[in-house]
């Protein structure tokens, strides 16, 4: 047994180092490669897929766990041999499943679907991204159908981002989201609250020498991470010793700040996984709603924060003395706290963000239901928009075609960015629990405690337990929007100076 | 057959996006990856470069190889078909004669011996290095055994570098460069040339900027090529439309215009190679020998010509006014070329470089014969040091310890350094003769024609033909010492204003 599991356990390393492989090009792709590279670059990830696919799903690798399984029956599910029996167990049964030549289409179809979802976003033209829509959804159907045991087609494609989280189960979440939340935007919108002059002048190389000193304190280091300003907000996680994370700087507004929190969150999840793990599937986030609960966690709570702000609004001012110089932190506070309903998800606050999320969820599952003709998408979009946030889409682009999920095929991700919020505010809270001087801290620009309590409850754990088992380890309770919604109402209340009602 | 033929490439095509995997693997190291994940990088770059090598070697590789063979023989050798059956067969062989487990073994000395090497370096202490060198020698010597019908077992570790040379050729022209380099070194020692003004203050922000306007006049754009200037100087090919350079910048000196001047020349030889060579073995340098003469021709028969001079100067001086305002194109043209005995290879000037070659050369083909005792290699060095440059070396550290080559087990590899020197003038010669306004174009900065000459004659090759017929189509004859002796003594005459004499 000891021999078997170590022959699994070199198989898995040579799969996780595969797959951080993968997770390379694509860094590189993004950050660093000359742009003339784009069609190779799209065959050497192929490739390098292609391998990791098929060691993971060699025979010998099922072999291995047949022989394994009987042995770590008997183990502690706690031990790192049993929680590696489990979660290989699960990769290779999902992975052979799908073909390889399915494989191959659902790539391919995905990368086009990502060249004409640019250019149909740039004429803001919904007719030109249709065909690649349906050739994407079409693929993502026939990948369903490599699957069988589940309640609903979603469940196939939920399961790949939120391991065993039933849709019903996620939409009751997101159904109680949106009964909550439709009525305390309608509410909020047309309050007067000036967030005038978080639009204006922040010059780019105040922001980054800000953030270069921010980073540190919160627990970044050049040994283990590395930032760079030339993208896209993202995080790219290639091993506990190795954390990428990327911002975009724009001189009109404080945004890149935030994003560089909420990739921070992400970061600090895969950096503070037990190393015990490393060059294992285990050394990871446990399900994206996990790791979404860790980025939010840092933009909002911590960065969103009062205490937070006590900290770092000094500085702010000190950077941007003509933009923020005569602005209370009072009034900072409220403003980047604002409901305020808008058309694009990644711009949304706290509050309207999810009705963003409900939306796309509610779509993708009508149309992979064949409830919604393609062709009424948009005017469906619009409609939704309209009901849930008062927004009137003007284009195509501002509406149907500002994500590009669906064009690579991501249908089933979404709802995680809500699940990941519901988690987050439960995570927090007992974090205030266990860290009574929380607040303090923070406002002394101390995240240590903060920082060890995520480590020692979450992070170390990283794939060890299943999603469900995480949540309870690192919350104490199941997934529950309760607490999430009285976050909202409460600090809306707040910020609005309100009496918070439940 | 063109059913086989499509199987092998599409094979090799596979092998070698692994291998540009691997190479940017080694970038992201040397250039972008936190310091912390040395460990797990090097777990990656075993794992990539197992995977390659598995599936070179793969079995069914042979038997395509086998059905095509008599297929291609009917082929004119110039065509595509005919030179990756030649190639892949020739890689193919070399691969799978070498066991995994000698291989992993390589590896694992290697990374070993330069961990150890950095350290011996340091201290300047060859005792703390021997072990580590006595462990790389005798798996060298275990990797020889791999192979048979070699005359000389330096054959086998040449052969890997320059594929096709033997020893005794190579001895030829080293110990012809030898017999004519010594007494031409021991003739210009001690001759005033005063280059005192090479040595100074140039602030690094104005080296940045008048590389980046010099680069885009030689063939650099940013739609293929990178340049980055945090390491040492290298380049890095990961496939025609992705090519990379580094450099590193001293504020005391302008070495790194020559370096960038050196690996531009290794980039534009992988950049010109025919597109349609992409994603095969063939994408590449026919030897180490014909990249190096490439990037010595811009470095050295370019960079420190007096046509390129004459355009370049008047910039240098107007970027560096304090250190050169006062200083003739005339003066500074003679202090580049300065010939100036030293102790470290990589800052010696064009003459005596070659004499460090041959003392290495030398050095480790009686190291692997069995003919000089480890515990003997420090003063052998030292002893040769004297007798070829007249240089007394003071420590180890500025002696034996100086490259890092043999701390890998590259030997073999130095001698294509002083290949490539001889290439390289017979190379331009060739280019003189075909663009007889070549040095008015260098004069006025441009380098087009010089650019497409070399394309043509050589870059767009790629390793389509064996070493020796590159080289005869590029420079229309064998390698021969004589042009490039040549061009030293008069190149050194006219710096020292003497008279030719052959």
């Amino acid at each position: 047994v000891n021999r078997a599991f170590e022959q699994l356990r070199r198989r898995v390393a040579e799969v996780t180092d595969l797959e951080a492989v993968v997770m390379l090009l694509e860094w590189d792709f993004e950050v660093m490669m000359p742009r003339a590279a784009t069609t190779v670059r799209g065959e050497q990830l192929a490739t390098a897929e292609r391998v990791a696919h098929e060691r993971l799903t060699d025979p010998e690798v099922g072999r291995l766990l047949d022989e394994l399984e009987p042995a770590v029956d008997g183990l502690d599910p706690d031990t790192f041999e049993a929680s590696l029996v489990r979660v290989v167990r699960r990769d290779f049964e999902k992975a052979r499943r799908v073909s390889a030549d399915l494989r191959a289409d659902l790539a391919r179809a995905a990368a086009d679907g990502h060249a004409v979802w640019v250019e149909a976003r740039e004429r803001s033209d919904f007719t030109r991204f249709r065909p690649a829509l349906e050739r994407n959804l079409e693929l993502k159907l026939r990948y369903v159908a490599c699957f069988d045991g589940y309640d609903d087609p979603y469940d196939v494609l939920l399961d790949d981002y939120e391991p065993d989280l039933k849709t019903a189960e996620a939409a009751e979440v997101l159904d109680r989201l949106r009964e909550e939340l439709v009525p305390l935007v309608a509410e909020r919108t047309g309050e007067v609250l000036d967030d005038s002059f978080l639009t204006g002048t922040f010059p780019v190389q105040q922001q980054r020498e800000l953030e270069r000193r921010l980073l540190p304190l919160l627990g970044y280091d050049e040994e283990t991470w590395r930032l760079d300003d030339i993208v896209h907000p993202a995080q790219f996680g290639l091993a506990p010793t190795d954390i990428r994370i990327s911002t975009r700087y724009s001189e009109h507004t404080l945004e890149s700040l935030f994003s560089v929190l909420h990739e921070f969150g992400h970061g600090l999840y895969e950096r503070q996984v037990d190393p015990a793990l490393t060059r294992t599937p285990l050394a990871g986030g446990a399900s994206l709603g996990l790791h979404e609960s860790q980025s939010r966690l840092w933009e909002n709570l911590v960065g969103r924060g009062l205490p937070f702000c006590r900290f770092l609004y000094p500085q702010l001012q000190e950077a941007f003395p003509e933009q923020l110089g005569e602005i209370t932190l009072d009034r900072f506070y409220r403003a980047i706290n604002k409901v305020k309903p808008s058309l694009i998800r990644v711009d949304a606050d706290e509050v309207t963000y999810n009705l963003h999320i409900v939306l796309r969820f509610e779509l993708e599952r009508e149309l992979l239901g064949g409830r919604l003709p393609l062709d009424s998408l948009p005017d469906a979009w619009n409609e939704r928009m309209h009901r849930y946030l008062g927004v009137e889409v003007p284009d195509d682009a501002r509406g149907v075609l500002q994500d590009s999920h669906w064009s690579g095929g991501g249908f089933g991700y979404f709802p995680t960015y809500s699940l990941g919020n519901v988690a987050s505010v439960q995570i927090w809270q007992r974090a205030r629990e266990a860290l009574p001087a929380l607040d303090d801290d923070l406002e002394r620009g101390d995240f240590s405690g903060l920082r060890e309590w995520l480590r020692d409850v979450l992070h170390r754990n990283g794939r060890k337990f299943t999603p469900r088992e995480t949540m309870e380890r690192a919350a104490g309770a199941a997934l529950d929007p309760g607490p999430y919604l009285d976050y909202l109402r409460e600090k809306s209340a707040e910020i609005y100076r309100l009496t918070a009602r439940k």
